[in-house]
């Protein structure tokens, strides 16, 4: 796909459960490594402070994966970034799980920009400068 | 609401994250606890050795969270799980996230009833005496 | 034991592997779940805001186990604290883990009275009323 | 050190806590794939099926890490590993964790040669193919 970010991640020992397999959850965080290697790729961190609005961060409001086929323990999976859609206070992206070029898993996940303030969180616009950059791996541009 | 099957939660500290709050990963790990809580509630397991099928088990093939509000260390949350639909071989379940009453998030799984043979995974129809125990708990009924 | 404190702990899913077993570092979770409700029943908060010298907090700076039998998905374990040392600005807990009343592993954690000042951390000598609870506990009192 | 075996690791998000830094118990997982990175670079898999012996993998009977300095999200930290001490049927490894060159924690892994045989474990020798290669990265060679 045209503008996929990927990495490469290995399936660690302690992410599988006793069925053999990777444990549902840690697709999750292997979508946020994803994404936050997304960030550095575009020289930011997901973190960011010290911007003139404070410190700026992504929490999630939603996210969502679907489970084609089990990974094991030591597998390399390849894992595919999309941009699917920028709006005014968010972003949300595509995440496709490829062991073998062949997908086994397919996530969503939608994070709000957001600042900082000793513990507490307000939503605000996406600045032009990080907007300039997400748009530039917008999946459909 | 009716047919619900409820546990309570606390946030522990490797839940969180550097935001100060539950990392959103952390959702799909209690909404595990949850239905692994409702299994033995039924007087099963979620791992059923044994069966005359052979060791059933559910893994997920689709899974979703929608976050409102974060959750801090220490809190105890109420989590509520509903039955939402029982197909031939798959099972969807809800889960409201409370805290004083109010909800602060909303899942959804979908396992499959699955017949384990030697850490490979075969679907198999839901045995009559587990549907009868989901059915009791349906969220239309 | 004289002056231990215990809670009881169901092993989860997730914190399985494909040996299907409880995970070794998932003891050290499970350690640290025991030392916060500990701090819980003394009236306290292992992250302690607003006191005078500021937020207290308690980083580790070594922690230990032995394993002597695997745990599994959905046993109960009992796990016991007991306050082993207390020195000026450190204290030390001995963790032991029991299965129907037979000791499967046992563990040790020394934690750092630490005042946190925006994201660092600065040792402290514990303030009297809380080494005042502590010495309470104390496995050898 | 001679014969040290090391990887590069960056401090993930969700591996932090609302301390802002690296959960303690995470360094055990650290260690954990370093471990594993030493078995694949040896030609081998810490799980290894298929040998004569039945699957031999590698419990832990005691782990330990003392912690010298904080790690925070997204730093790239060096852990090595070398072979401390090779037993009859156990292997003691110590692992070093370094951030531009300075060593922040120290841990070590004792673990044993076991055979699985359907959810179960015996120790066992450690076969000689296998101790072959462990001694040539003995510490002290």
């Amino acid at each position: 796909m045209p503008n996929e970010f990927t990495i490469e991640r290995r399936v660690q020992f302690a992410e599988t459960d006793l069925a053999g397999v990777l444990h549902f959850s840690n697709y999750y965080r292997m979508m946020e490594e994803l994404e936050h290697a997304f960030w550095r790729s575009l020289g930011e961190s997901v973190v960011a402070r010290g911007m003139k609005e404070g410190t700026i961060s992504w929490p999630r409001v939603a996210t969502s994966c679907e489970y084609k086929e089990p990974a094991r323990f030591e597998e390399v999976l390849e894992l595919a970034l999309a941009v699917a859609k920028i709006g005014n206070r968010s972003v949300t992206y595509e995440v496709t799980f490829r062991r073998d070029g062949r997908t086994i898993a397919i996530g969503s996940m939608t994070a709000v920009c957001t600042i900082m303030h000793h513990g507490h969180f307000e939503r605000a616009a996406i600045p032009d400068s990080i907007r300039a950059k997400l748009e530039s791996h917008l999946a459909s541009a």
